[in-house]
């Protein structure tokens, strides 16, 4: 068992009606609160104006309009009004593109150091403003975490930023704000939440406990993700999907494992950053075809134990048989929930693969990954992707 | 799935050697240290000596002699510490009992109530003074949570207090602190982490997804305490015991379920009121005796599936013949760890059974429990336990 550090301090709220704490949470912090939210689906389900009649009494600004895949420029804009307006607090409102950007904006907010370049150098973040995360979708589970991911469309780059300091202080997380995500997102969703938890499980060493921890939430997801996308307002399916997002991405789960970069993710990063597709959806795409590209002696057991334990493969001495019985099973899977499954029906051609590959091993650390995985490596896995 | 609230605000730091970092989180808080000990075995294994030195700039006042169960007695002589010497923060190193002591010393020392008055009326409490907690046994979880327990020995009462300003600050958990437990305490610890465990678990309503996280950790201490007990320096061993007690008493696993008191902790309270016994041990004599008496129609799906999950029993369509072997299970897991597994080898016998089955149905709130317990309930699995 390795040692490690932990302390996921976000006070959580979780369930109906919990927004009901809302105006004992902000007054807190302050007056001035700068509401952050995504391209306006709070306003027809109703978040945005509970909010507003909650906080009557209190100073609002606004950044709406962040995009998936958040952008330094809307990181920029929110600095810009924290600081002209100062701001006690930040509400953030949606997915988890919203709550990344709104923790690189407290963080921004309280230096003078430009925000792209505190990302990139990974500078510490020694003061921030308080943010209560409010998530619309089960997917990132940035609400319970310390890492954002704010993408660079100028230089198609998108980096990853972590300090303790940037996460929320309070999440208020209710399934109901997640009825009406549409099937698509639910599905991309659900991807990204089990990409995370492949990430904790595919690693040199795990415990014994780790392992039986990820695989109770892995299969949560595969449960209730299909119930949800058949029923949207199934309380029961998004709360789930919802807690399990919340502690497959804050290392609840997988204390004591020995953990290094994931593959799928990096590789993934560059993706939605050269062509702004669906995180979710790259990460599904890629997801088997990386699984049998690393796929050897050294994993076999590990992709057997997974293709019994998640997928219900009968144990026989083939190992192979298994895994690649629980890889393909994994593959319906994601095509169960109607994600596409090829680059190619997201219209990405082979044109940038060269770069993007280069870039995944120099940025990622791809070369310390579970199976390291070199330039060509991930060539071939996107080219398995097309 | 139910609403709640979750906050482990807990700074945890673990793994061998963190207690290096035990100069730089005491300096942030101040100079004057009161360190909370038990009965000195912290100096046989040479942690005192660790501490002393690396804390050699620091004033360090010293409250040793804590016992199991402890007493409001050795809360007041910690409280009178504090007030004089104007402690900056308290270092608990020890048990659940030393760090549930500190827990109360830390709150009534920034108010002028008495202690004892404060648990009994559940006072909130608005100040605590910081505590660093360093736990020498798996078995409470107290270092990542917001409880503690008191004993009246004057009074026979033992009551449990909660708040979230009593949680430790910062827990250094360092496995190698308990190669030195011996064989027996070992097993009381760990019937104790099965106990909050089976309190997670059977409960009116639980999710799909706690259901498989708490059975997890309760298959990783049935799988580790034997070992631990035959290699009492197996890291991995002792390791997963004392994470898997943090995270088995602080919600993680658990929340969404209705959560209702659980009828064998209630019970046992009046047992180590009256009798000074170890709380584990206790705990295990009266499972399985609970276990059997709360048997029927409507829980016996449930010990049918705790059977299968954690037992290995096949499943049949005679769910009370598999809730039966799961019970007999249970019963010889806890003999195979070497625990007494009736009370009369205790020396106890029913004099007091009736007074104590009133204290608990009127203190422990057991007609509000998993199956409700009257006071005959309690005698009669007290009587079964003998």
């Amino acid at each position: 068992m390795e040692n490690f550090q932990f302390c996921i301090s976000t006070n959580v709220l979780f369930g109906k009606d919990q927004i009901e704490n809302l105006p004992n949470i902000v007054s807190s912090y302050g007056k001035r609160i700068l509401l952050v939210y995504g391209g306006g689906s709070i306003k027809r389900t109703g978040i945005y104006e509970t909010i507003k009649s909650l906080l009557a009494q209190y100073e609002i600004h606004e950044l709406g309009g962040i995009a998936p895949n958040p952008r330094i420029e809307n990181v920029y804009e929110g600095v810009r009004i924290c600081k002209q307006q100062s701001i006690d607090i930040i509400l953030a409102v949606g997915g988890g593109s919203v709550i990344d950007c709104s923790k690189v904006i407290a963080a921004a907010s309280c230096t003078e150091i430009d925000a792209w370049q505190m990302i990139i150098n990974r500078m510490p973040v020694s003061e921030a403003l308080p943010i209560c995360a409010i998530p619309t979708i089960a997917a990132t589970g940035s609400e319970t975490d310390a890492g954002a991911v704010i993408s660079n469309l100028a230089t198609n780059e998108k980096r990853s930023f972590f300090s303790p300091n940037i996460m929320p202080k309070v999440a208020i997380i209710d399934p109901t704000y997640t009825f009406s995500v549409p099937a698509a997102q639910t599905a991309a969703g659900a991807a990204d939440i089990l990409s995370h938890l492949f990430e904790q499980y595919f690693v040199p060493q795990s415990t014994f406990m780790g392992d039986l921890l990820v695989e109770s939430v892995i299969k949560t997801i595969i449960k209730y993700t299909p119930t949800a996308m058949a029923e949207p307002e199934n309380y029961e399916a998004r709360a789930q999907l919802l807690w399990g997002s919340a502690i497959a991405d804050n290392a609840t789960l997988c204390n004591g494992n020995k953990l290094c970069p994931f593959g799928v993710h990096g590789m993934e990063h560059e993706l939605s950053a050269y062509y702004d597709i669906i995180h979710g959806v790259g990460l599904a795409i890629l997801t088997p075809r990386w699984m049998r590209h690393v796929l050897s002696d050294a994993t076999v057991e590990r992709f057997a134990r997974f293709a019994q334990n998640i997928w219900d493969i009968a144990c026989s001495d083939d190992k192979y048989e298994m895994a690649n019985q629980g890889i393909i099973a994994t593959e319906r899977f994601f095509k169960s929930i109607g994600i596409p499954m090829t680059l190619s029906e997201l219209g990405i051609g082979c044109e940038h693969f060269e770069e993007m590959a280069n870039h995944a091993v120099e940025t990622e650390g791809l070369l310390y990954a579970y199976v390291p995985l070199t330039k060509n490596d991930v060539i071939t896995i996107y080219k398995n992707s097309l």
